[in-house]
């Protein structure tokens, strides 16, 4: 670690940071996948969807090439591998596909994608506003996709529970700290944790997004 | 203006074009997020996928960067700054979310935004008939993404009422007034008249696409 | 095609098989959106789809440009007469839209594309994986783009039929006959006959993928 200079190890972080996301989200959409009762393929495009859409639509928008998983393929196997182990492992325990057992890894993503996605926005030369967003989109659009493919209405979109706004002032966090002159790694621990906690915070205390009256 | 050449003229012409377009767009998402009762971060990702989709879709497929709303990101604080605006307005007045409300503001973000396409086509160097189809999904892939995350079938695809169609033609008789040497904002204006006036008379006169017999 | 060299051969072929592909596939889009009852718009728009969605993903991912439906917008033109003569013949005769008339050119397409897909990917210098990801992805992502327009979840995750596998273990195929150093034409066809021979196995069959236990 000392002998690293510090952009090399923000890029490592970067790089563990979107390993673990990437798994997190893979889970949720294999959990979703599940629920909704697809078959093996189905399950697994999902996870697929959920764990690298975010990243790529990323990539795609920035024109960042080449894309993470070609980057690693190896992510590639590993969602693989997550996928059969998770439906071994379901088969066996009769596991119940609610929404709280999706929670814990979405949430876990959400937060790292956005750090990530902020991340590779401000490389690539972003302006503020628009790293932010990316970092929204990198964070939200797997789990849009995911529920898309299922045909339901995006949960980010209307379960009324804070969830792309947290991204989104976790990018700003990120934005925040980096006016401070913080090395990379430290803006991009403190969007996670904006963003981990907000959305867990307004998991545990119910907090509701304003509705629309009639 | 006797200072601008045409072609500048022309792009700022695209310009103007591009931002009134997108606040049609972000006003008709926002209406629809708000029919389809999504909570408030919704109805913002709604009109921004309203809003910017389109034009985003096509920049990506032509490959032209920066996109607009990056090049311009006044743009994206005025889509905000129009969200919440609208939301407090709406909030005051009970206001009815009718189709009707959509529509006016839909029309006429169709036939700028197909006028924008087909003009940053041609600067793409694309042949007259994939400089009409990028003008067509310009126009209306704004609206099918604001459809597709509400869960709906596209209404552009399904309620018999011509829509892509007149964007269709009107893309048709912006090739055709180039081809009389017309200057670039003379071929938008004839764009934005032909697939407007069409797209009102249809709604007037309740025109219908045939419909498949059984 | 003795004056040809191997590797324009394989272009040809590349080309051919995207023509037939393409067609298929717009075909299966029109009988699609005739089923979900979308207006004579709707149709072309799912139709198109369906035919060019896949491989313009594909592109997209893999930065090629020109799209294949610039290169050769012969296509477009030959899919738009397909849509109006398709519209026409099945007005006149009363034409019964079950799903078994989509299986055949569906099926079709699936191997043609997959094919491309790989082929694309490894001219583009993308490992093994990845190109067999690009394959599916070519030929899997036309259907699910038609039938999330249709606002249905993709046929291909939910019927508990073999399809995204059979492009699958295609693509490994053609990565297999790779190896042994086969001529690119070879590859494509054994890519082809894997893909289409385990389609048409599993619809005969009636091989179904497990289920999910409760």
């Amino acid at each position: 670690m000392a002998t690293l200079n510090p952009g090399e190890f923000s890029q490592n972080i970067q790089l563990g940071i979107e390993v673990v996301a990437t798994l997190a989200f893979a889970l949720s959409g294999i959990l979703e996948g599940a629920r909704k009762r697809l078959d093996a393929v189905g399950v697994c495009v999902v996870a697929f969807l959920a764990a690298f859409g975010g990243g790529t639509l990323r990539d795609l928008l920035l024109d960042v090439r080449p894309f993470f998983w070609v980057k690693y393929i190896e992510l590639l196997w590993a969602v693989f591998v997550l996928c059969i182990v998770a439906m071994l492992f379901m088969r066996q325990r009769h596991f119940k596909f609610t929404e709280k057992a999706i929670l814990w890894p979405d949430t876990l993503g959400l937060g790292l994608f956005t750090a990530a996605g902020v991340f590779a926005s401000i490389m690539a030369g972003m302006p503020s506003l628009v790293a932010v967003f990316m970092g929204v989109i990198t964070g939200v659009f797997g789990g849009v996709l995911r529920d898309i493919v299922c045909n339901e209405i995006p949960q980010a979109f209307k379960d009324h529970r804070p969830y792309a706004i947290c991204a989104f002032f976790g990018g700003w966090a990120y934005i925040g700290l980096r006016e401070l002159d913080n090395p990379a790694y430290v803006n991009m621990l403190g969007c996670v944790l904006v963003t981990v906690g907000l959305r867990a915070f307004a998991v545990w205390k119910n907090v509701r997004l304003p509705e629309w009256r009639n």
